[in-house]
């Protein structure tokens, strides 16, 4: 039986258990990949201290520090938690079961489709959610990036390098992006935006061929001829599995207090998975750290004030 | 004319410069040091993704990184703050003012005081409240160090490697620090424990030349001799110079929404000065973070939500 289990590996996750584990909690990270929605950033330049860097490097570093300090490591994917006697049980999709005192839920969101034709088809042999994990394949081929926010310009800025050209569909006409990140778009000339612009349709046989875009002011239709395409317009949660333990919002997140404390005691919860404001690494950090003290003064029988629901 | 003044250049202050500068505010941090409590700490082991390195190098990276971006440090004591036309003016210690649209007060906690005879008398003077400032002037003699969390443990750590013999002197019978910092003690054999104890007046005529100290279960009153004191009791907040501003709690701590609004807009807390739990180096950065972007969406003319002070 673990002191913990921690659901989710990204910046959350493993601050959570770089604490727990100094505070010398048997601790498991329970997860279906390592590093998160961080991993996504090609170029993180304000996760404040390490300087610049690819988001998979910074969350390899969290990951060697939350294992220096003796967290252990398990993948898969969790599809039922309940509780047991003195705790919870977790069990995972291919019927491992695995018990803990506490629960810290910081697995994130998922990403968010389009609910256009031809994506559900085309997702993972073309339509693609992860830039940095697919961008490799598009080698001097044509893509298009659908969205308007960092992940989005971002994603654009790391294809324009492999791809021979980048459009990049977004249906307002300006982005939310940094400003720094918004100027390195102009100076890239194989980059074409296609703004006030909404995709319609995956277009393909086999391979994906192109996308129907329809322009929402002059309401002109028409393809763009691309072979892959990169959906950036966000993410939702899935928090499906724990409902019947813990209060979500009107979005699905997970209620938390300032502590992590959710709405049963015993489990807490941090990162994008709550109503955090303003994702971003080192917030995701610092919450998934205050998750796991209070997590630990819960446990060793400090008053885990559990989330005043009157307010 | 500042968008954004930052008072104080700690985590949360030098993350919110990063931020700000990042969209293309311009960025002035008013601060009477650089780095602010986690210089304190020689050893920090739990900030995500730098390895283990000496606070004082965390903090020198983080204010590169808000140079970098384009922030302006400002050395001065701010001792009055008011609104004007379109902002807010700052007037220094010494004379000059600053005026800025925006203000995000991340000026974190003073050293408290342990209120005994003689402390004040010899402050700066073989009493002090910074180990990691005063622990070179101690080299082969003996001090104390009063206090039971993670600064008075890795001062006594510290002071280990330099002084002849440390007394911790701390007035309960366990340590609040990581059990990981506590058992580092026991492999010092220059480090005396004196628990269960309470420290009674600083002795001396023109130097420190010891400490009376009174064990609370057994009511032995002593004089320990020691050369230096050391208190590492913790820290309380200074919001004097603007609580006719923002609203504050009982503590005196600037009370936040989860965003960092204070109750005057345009005025932003992040940090230590506001009553976020566990006073961390990610938390800061991760709080300085939502100040600095929620300050960014106030500036730009988004509904910069007020903080709902029926709760």
């Amino acid at each position: 039986m673990y002191d913990v289990i921690i659901i989710g590996a990204g910046a959350a996750g493993l601050t959570a258990a770089v604490y727990t584990c100094r505070k010398k909690l048997k601790t498991a990270i329970l997860s279906i990949d390592v590093g998160g929605q961080t991993n996504l950033t090609s170029h993180i330049e304000n996760y404040p201290g390490t300087g610049p860097m690819h988001g998979i490097e910074l969350m390899k570093r969290f990951q060697d520090e939350a294992i220096g300090f003796g967290a252990e490591i398990i993948m898969g994917k969790a599809n039922k938690a309940d509780k047991i006697e003195n705790g919870f049980r977790i069990w995972l999709a291919n019927g491992e079961t695995y018990d803990c005192k506490a629960l810290i839920l910081a697995y994130g969101k998922v990403p968010k489709s389009l609910g256009i034709g031809g994506e559900e088809k085309f997702m993972g042999r073309g339509v693609s959610t992860c830039v940095t994990c697919d961008a490799p394949l598009y080698k001097n081929r044509d893509v298009a990036v659908i969205g308007g926010g960092n992940s989005a310009v971002e994603g654009a800025l790391e294809l324009a390098t492999i791809a021979k050209k980048v459009y990049l569909i977004h249906r307002r006409d300006a982005f939310r992006a940094d400003e720094v990140t918004v100027e390195k778009l102009k100076s890239n000339s194989n980059i074409e935006l296609a703004l006030n612009t909404i995709p319609l349709k995956v277009i393909g046989e086999k391979n994906v061929e192109g996308i129907e875009v329809e322009n929402i002011v002059t309401k002109e239709k028409k393809e763009l001829k691309v072979d892959g395409i990169f959906i950036e317009i966000g993410y939702v949660v899935d928090t499906s599995f724990v409902q019947h333990l813990v209060k979500v919002n009107e979005k699905k997140e997970i209620i938390v207090d300032d502590r992590g404390n959710t709405s049963c005691p015993g489990i807490f919860a941090a990162g994008d998975i709550t109503p955090v404001p303003f994702k971003q690494t080192v917030i995701a950090a610092g919450e998934g750290s205050k998750a796991a003290l209070e997590c630990y003064r819960w446990l060793t029988g400090g008053k885990g004030a559990v989330l005043d629901w009157t307010h």
